[in-house]
């Protein structure tokens, strides 16, 4: 986003940032996966002593210190645990688009983010093993989280342009509280073809193994492109589409 | 590095790993650079009401946490805050090359990488400005800061290795603390050149913008090339090499 704030929202300022997004994910996939599973990390039963597991406890604790530097000032930025944390020591103006009605700002799917990423999705793509240095695993799964939930969140400024473009048509179905109609209108397939199709090109530009010959013509990726385009079409996609239409179902509130 | 500890070490493993490495530092740039500056979050005088810099108070906290997640069980891990960290609350096996003779595992050169990253090439790397969200940027400054780290002081892995393909010459020099041949002996001026050719070569492909229509040949990086050779040549490869040396005269202890 830009510094003008909602006023100047725009699909295509949106789509940057979006764009953008999707660079930082398969940075921060290719990250993850160099290292093992090690389950045991997030096993809430595995460690007595506290509650929860310890990838649980590590991003608590990480978001605490992240909460004093201001980070959730941000109305781009949604904490998995919002409970207890410490206010910011920062208070200096954001420059960044503040303005969502705040019933709206207030849609929140991280439960089901944290849920597809620790069980289904990560034992697809770390390999099984276990290093036992947890912390460097926890630490590089906080960063892929973090960019997933920045990124489907990011669905409630797609929804308020949508929403803007033709104000009429979202708001005779959200009257009628009728999803069926909201996620017809704010479905593009095209669009959504496309971007699975650039993020598995993406994939495939940033996973190469880069050495000082012409570039090896391998198709050794550092993550399998074909799975992060199905990060895309069985997680990201629908579940930015969850968030427009809760957004969509609070705008007029 | 592998799971089969020092015994086990080779200088095409380490290579792999360094090589490894570039990637991540490459990734972590690009993502620092998207920020600007926020320049208040370095200034140890800006924030009343506590002790230090926000950076200092963020980083602190956040590697309290990796601690007790096990981080700094790895010798491949050093801290830039050593002191009360709290200690970890797992003990699992870590799987990682373990036995360093003690007093050359102690080699640190931290305080250096802090003092060159922060003063000298954050300003080269990020743009003016102050969107006030420092709690984003240090995030992203520490996983620079601690991939440069990891990178730096696997110079003691570097220089064991060495050490053990040439014990006499290295035994003479260190005995004589003589520096000069030291660093003489472990430097390859040729191997250092392809280094910072790669890099620049990965900063490329790494950082190009990827659209859908065949590559755009645009010269337009997310992080300036010829700086990413620039940040190995002036910092990180010299101060691999002092941490190489310092290991060494201690190698004997």
């Amino acid at each position: 986003m830009g510094s003008d704030g909602i006023d100047n929202l725009s699909l295509d300022s949106i789509r940057k940032t979006l764009i953008g997004l999707e660079d930082t994910i398969i940075y921060s996939l290719i990250e993850r996966a160099k290292l093992p599973l090690n389950s045991p990390a997030y096993d809430s039963s595995h460690f007595p002593g506290f509650h929860g597991s310890l990838m649980e406890l590590l991003v608590k604790g990480t978001e605490s210190v992240q909460a004093q530097g201001g980070r959730y000032r941000s109305p781009e930025e949604v904490p998995f645990f919002p409970d207890h944390l410490p206010p910011p020591l920062v208070h200096r103006p954001l420059n960044c688009s503040q303005d969502l009605p705040p019933a709206a700002a207030s849609v929140n799917v991280s439960k089901k983010i944290w849920d597809f990423y620790v069980n289904q999705f990560l034992p697809l793509l770390a390999a099984k093993g276990d290093d036992g240095n947890y912390a460097l695993g926890v630490a590089s799964d906080l960063a892929c989280l973090q960019v997933l939930s920045r990124r489907i969140h990011f669905g409630k400024y797609v929804a308020e342009v949508k929403f803007r473009s033709e104000t009429e048509a979202y708001s005779a179905a959200i009257r009628e509280k009728d999803k069926d109609t909201l996620m017809n209108l704010l479905t593009d397939s095209k669009v959504e073809a496309m971007v699975k199709q650039r993020i598995e090109k993406k994939a495939k530009v940033f996973g190469q193994e880069v050495t000082l010959n012409d570039t090896s013509n391998s198709n050794d990726y550092k993550v399998d492109p074909s799975l992060v385009s199905r990060l895309y079409d069985e997680w990201v996609i629908p579940l930015t589409k969850d968030v427009e239409v809760e957004y969509l179902l609070r705008r007029l509130d």
